[in-house]
């Protein structure tokens, strides 16, 4: 553990399996059955090759494979909130589930918007007598919503992203390539706590420390559900820096993602060698008004829909709803999305009827892709209070200029 | 693209999808449907959010709802040998098939290892009339055999990893944490050319840049299905370098793996600052010699089962069986494991019946977990040759001592 890493404490997993068992309960399902790493970690504090048993009423049990002993230590299922269990083999959990809840579930809800089908049929093999519906996503509703502990963590990995970003002018020259300069980059975000792998939830969504690119390099979109992407060092991974050299007067856009303690923040600052064209700078200053914009309309029971609808106005009002948020197929319908303990989620800001609720966080992003010059924009992560939001990510909103 | 990234070959991708036209037409499959990023890429050339239709008889079809444009320019299905098409929505994907094909397929191929449930039960909606069977197995082991092409791309990935090993020694010095030596290393990685993003097949299984563990760090394991992992950072992330010192006469295993166009070598040296404790240098060189008992079985025709009982009884003749690839249940069944676009491809040289076949990549890795030391061994990348093996990470096997 890095210093100031705190394990996931009984109170937070109680609270999150309470939230959990009314779902079970309002939905009339006897169980859920968890497996996936970021949903594990949520609701037991450990992340191992285990099941996760959640009855509607009564102790969770978590039944591990590997490593039983590591999560002895890391849950606070193993006491005082329910039991962590040795699972030789997958074949004993029934037998198993039997002896401590009396008998299989007759409806369980599984995460079956991640869940490949080849387990999920094992496990219908398992428990013949079940019906398994989706609690994935239930579970991703809920998990949009932060407790203060986690924000604290956001809050950490948000002061890696902003610790980074003070080095950067340090690190930025002309002729680097974009790899060279995100790998010194990335080289001080590991120093700083990064733990490096970012979650994703999305069948297919691949993250690496988010993009760094420059100048045209921003012109490049992909397969991800991002406005840039860059196009990498090859057609295989499709994303993220490459090795053209940076440019003096071109954008460095630092879309970075931070996570610590498994949360995630996600950021976003342009920096230029000497002076940025004044086109790309009437961009930039555009996406600040309208992330002012949105800020300025977010609140408690505001529709993910009215704050995408003000993002788009603000961008047409600004003559450049053209090239926000990407161009032509490479456009994506959001402006915001949520992040936790994976980077892809709620509230997603589109066109959907989802209300922001307090403990929300998420990552509001305007960004432009303009023709031959490539993306600009600003990205922040942002807290749901009571009364609007506040900003996690504190950091000036200038382009930084270095010599 | 970075200098000397090539684009898949045309006569690449027609071979591969006649292979596995070839298992669709003895299968008795009309069709297959594939959709995950590592078998795009190996059976179109480009990484689209799409699916790709392959009829057992007949020219596939890229069907592209995020990018048509780069999957145009990066893809040979474009021309010669199939085509790339638009596609709006999936609900028009029944139709298109029916306009290109005749019909859609009474029965066909999906990745049922990887896919979602909910994203099975989409197609399902779409083509009613189908019957779905799995056909990852078949990719899976289509794949585990390269062609000269494919490992001419795990050589490039190679010499990226030995060019960063050349390096280690000036990076290396005692009182770095794990977590700023690894950064420094990684920076160099992406200079070099290693595209960050590791690939990983199985669900649930996380890779970031491999493991760097100095002394007692490599005593813990976890979720992940090797046989060292890290502590990390904290228990949501769960693996990898940590905040520990390194200190003098303390191993540093550098466990790395490399991705470049797609393909991944993989690779463990170990270095010290000052000199190693006699027990960890003879269990070092008790793996050199477990690694050159394996090499020296292997050939085609071989079975995994046999190089796997090699390696456990020559780890039991030296006297650290009970310490040979993890510690109690930390411990992986297993010595070696299939490299190429993802991390965990076949053959993996454990208790299975599969055969060695020219053609094959893996890495063979021994390794011993011993109690308060850590973690020691080596690792290599290794392709099956018609007489035995090849080496592919040709790097010194000596443990590097730094002042």
């Amino acid at each position: 553990m890095a210093p100031g890493a705190v394990l996931v404490p009984a109170a937070e997993v109680g609270a999150r399996l309470a939230g959990l068992q009314t779902t079970l309960a309002d939905r009339g399902l006897d169980a859920a059955i968890l497996v996936q790493n970021a949903d594990l970690y949520y609701y037991s504090g450990t992340v191992q090759r285990s099941y996760l048993y959640v009855p509607a009423a009564g102790e969770a049990t978590l039944f591990v494979r590997k490593l039983v002993e590591r999560a002895r230590r890391e849950s606070p299922l193993a006491a005082p909130l329910g039991t962590v269990v040795e699972l030789a083999s997958p074949r004993d959990l029934p037998r198993l589930v039997a002896e401590r809840y009396g008998a299989p579930p007759r409806r369980a809800g599984l995460e079956l918007d991640v869940l490949p089908v080849n387990d999920f049929r094992r496990l219908e093999k398992l428990f013949p007598e079940t019906a398994f519906e989706d609690v994935g996503r239930d579970i991703v509703r809920q998990r949009a919503v932060k407790s203060p502990w986690e924000v604290d963590r956001i809050r950490a990995a948000a002061a890696v992203t902003l610790g980074v970003c003070e080095l950067v002018p340090g690190i930025l020259r002309e002729g680097l390539t974009e790899a060279e300069f995100a790998g010194r980059v990335e080289a001080e975000a590991r120093r700083l706590g990064h733990e490096g792998y970012i979650r994703m939830r999305a069948f297919n969504q691949e993250m690496f420390y988010g993009q760094v690119l420059t100048g045209a390099s921003g012109w490049a979109s992909s397969y991800l559900d991002t406005p840039l992407a860059g196009t990498g060092l090859s057609a295989s991974i499709a994303q993220g820096a490459s090795f053209k050299p940076i440019r003096r007067g071109e954008q460095v856009v630092f879309d970075f993602v931070t996570t610590s303690q498994g949360y995630i923040a996600d950021f976003t600052r342009i920096f230029v060698v000497g002076e940025l064209p004044n086109e790309l700078r009437r961009a930039y200053d555009a996406a600040v008004r309208i992330e002012a914009a949105v800020v300025a309309a977010a609140r408690p029971g505001v529709t993910c829909r009215a704050l995408y609808e003000t993002a788009l106005a603000a961008a047409e009002a600004e003559g450049l709803g053209e090239y926000f948020m990407g161009h032509g197929e490479g456009r994506v319908r959001f402006v915001g999305h949520g992040v936790g303990l994976e980077l892809d989620e709620l509230p997603v800001l589109t066109a959907s009827d989802l209300e922001l609720a307090k403990g929300m966080v998420f990552a509001l992003e305007p960004k432009f892709v303009l023709p031959g010059l490539g993306a600009i924009g600003i990205e922040d992560t942002w807290l749901v209070t009571g009364a609007g939001l506040e900003l996690l990510t504190p950091a000036p909103n200038h382009v930084r200029e270095v010599a």
